[in-house]
């Protein structure tokens, strides 16, 4: 399949890189395609402003998804965002590679998803959830912690990370897209310990082996939802 | 009291604009001294690299928060680093003022959370949550929403907006630092409709004038977690 590994690291040595570089390596001998947007490597531009349309539906105000949405049809995104939006067409499943800064994602993908997911391409009124725009495709989060799993567990210091802390990630950006994310890949704490280092890489060499067969993160589709956007009571 | 309202809007005219204004007058008429962060208005960088330190204590592989510690030590972040992290220093009370993106923040917003939010100046591995570097200061979102309130209710279909979505932010980044962070302040869909954009200008009023007494997001201290970051029996 398609497989396209969006990676956001400032430092090529850095155990995300070696986690990227392992994906890339493992999938291409597995006969899959692989695309890489190496964010820092890129210099990707991470602040969403007027400069993202070669052409403007309002000069004077900046709706920005207003123009997006003006630019999926007058087909008038910068060439940097186009790009980035014709990998995730291609793509049967793309790979997020980042560590967790802030209980979220580092800034640079922050302004991928700010400027890539675009009104009109990604979503409308009407599809978004399991009928956005990239639906067929999956997505998996890989991601490494300043902290250990004790703090990432229900009752933990940190919160609840799949629950409290990816939720907006996996729920808020990859589901409303209409991708089905499967269950993270996490390395706790990788920067303390070479051995661990190396079971985390084994254990993710067994995971990019079986990337089809992992389980999808179970989330309520549009149609269980009310009016008002409320669960309907049948479902809660 | 010093009050910095750190603002991320790309268009000035926009509702976020108009509530940032809002408490820059509102405030000031209140007798409390100001500072404003116009992310956007300031260029201000958001991606974290090796370029925010002056001098590095590794030239060879950057690792970020080991420079970030350094950087506190000898005093050579980068000046737009170090002014931020001064007016946080100053003020007695921070007010985030942003549109809800993909269910958390602007990039730009999260570039100064990643790059000013320093170890060493905001935690250390002892110090954070209610002891981080920040405390006995308050903070408070005010933020904007792209869908209605019950799509963010506890059934609904984005997710709670206290517990699933603005968690990562109240709990993981402002209370992490020390601060005590109040209720946020919601605007929902303002975009939409004039009325109730002048009635949510109206209620921020209100809620400016009575900062002091807003009630504190209540979580847990850290002495209420035991050695392996969990919950203690007794407080659950």
């Amino acid at each position: 399949m398609n497989v396209l590994i969006v990676y956001a690291h400032p430092e090529p040595q850095s155990f995300n890189g070696a986690l990227k570089d392992l994906a890339v390596s493992e999938l291409t001998i597995l006969g899959h395609q692989i695309k890489v947007s190496d964010l820092y490597a890129m210099n990707f531009k991470a602040v969403a402003d007027g400069g993202d349309f070669q052409q403007r539906q309002d000069e004077r105000f900046l709706k920005y998804a207003v123009e997006q949405k003006h630019a999926v049809k007058t087909e008038s995104f910068s060439r940097d965002i186009e790009e980035e939006q014709e990998k995730l067409v291609w793509a049967d499943f793309v790979i997020f590679q980042f560590p967790i800064w802030w209980y979220s994602m580092p800034a640079i993908l922050k302004g991928w998803f700010d400027r890539v997911y675009a009104s009109g391409f990604i979503y409308t009124r009407e599809n978004r959830y399991d009928s956005g725009g990239l639906k067929g495709r999956k997505a998996m989060l890989s991601v490494t912690t300043g902290t250990p799993k004790g703090a990432y567990m229900p009752n933990g210091m940190d919160g609840d990370i799949h629950e409290k802390i990816l939720y907006h990630i996996n729920h808020g950006m990859l589901y409303f897209s209409g991708m089905q994310p499967v269950e993270p890949f996490i390395s706790w704490t990788p920067s303390h310990d070479e051995e661990e280092r190396k079971m985390y890489l084994e254990a993710y060499k067994q995971r990019l082996h079986s990337l089809s067969e992992q389980p999808i993160i179970s989330y309520h589709p549009k149609a269980h939802y009310d009016e008002n956007h409320q669960l309907k009571k049948e479902y809660q």
